[in-house]
């Protein structure tokens, strides 16, 4: 039985480093993942302002052929409305950099410092309760078989006192 | 008549030069789409590989995420999804740079060195074939007078005939 406590502890506490493990194995992948994040965000900054910037020459084009004489009119007014779609492109590129950053690194950033002192808390934690919980089984388990060795003795003694006293009461017959 | 020719002739001649200004007006707007959009498309290289990298980051994310015990296997799969998905839209921004290159800027860099030779090939050929036109229109008007001023001469003189012989008769009757 105490053994079996003991084993069962043993186990509780390997899994739990083993999660601890696991955890703290994770931190490199989580800060790649905000570095490449982050990379990924300045990189789309700049597509915004080069693609700004194409669409400023495709507006002028389309301008060019707005202004000048014949049936370029039509092609132009075409190509401003293509332009445009264009424009809605770049402002919703503009919203996922935005949510790319506010919602998703800058929050992970906060959270990965949060939940390494966390982590770290836990694994103190547990290794002081842990300690303190192997001790107390350790020292019931002692007690354990010391009051049991007191019961067989006092078993014996006591089995030995019913035998004297049997044999003392058959004599007195 | 001469005059209205000429005056149309004019007209025509001014028509085709404002054509040819504004053709020649429109490529600095040409060339700087071109270079934006040569910009755009080399930044655009740049965004791929590095949403690339992201996604990699991502997926390592997730692959953690499925790999731990417990109830994150769902999450990584989750994550897995959403990643594929993120993957697709990476392929096709490289489907869209393709384009971008292929079908739009590298024939329009051909067309644009066309479009030189042939405007400049089509003013030419107008500057001579306008002199040309010009120059047979003034020697066909001076000739026109000349010819009036002979028909206007040999009018009054056969009139004059006409008067002698008028008078010889009434005389001889």
């Amino acid at each position: 039985m105490d053994a079996g406590i003991e084993k069962e502890c043993g186990a509780l506490g390997g899994l739990f480093q083993l999660i601890m493990t696991d955890m703290k194995a994770s931190y490199p992948a989580w800060e790649d993942f905000v570095t490449k994040g982050t990379k990924l965000q300045s990189q789309l900054r700049t597509t915004i302002l080069v693609t700004g910037s194409f669409l400023d020459a495709f507006q002028k084009v389309a301008d060019m052929a707005t202004g000048t004489r014949g049936a370029t009119k039509e092609i132009g007014s075409a190509l401003t409305r293509m332009c445009m779609r264009h424009r809605s492109i770049e402002s919703k590129l503009k919203v996922f950099t935005t949510a790319l950053s506010e919602s998703l690194l800058s929050p992970l950033e906060v959270k990965m410092e949060e939940w390494k002192k966390v982590a770290n808390q836990l694994d103190k934690d547990h290794a002081k309760e842990y300690k303190k919980a192997r001790a107390d089984i350790k020292k019931k388990s002692s007690d354990t078989i010391k009051l049991q060795k007191k019961v067989k003795k006092a078993v014996k003694t006591s089995g030995k006192e019913v035998c004297d006293y049997r044999i003392y009461t058959q004599r007195s017959d």
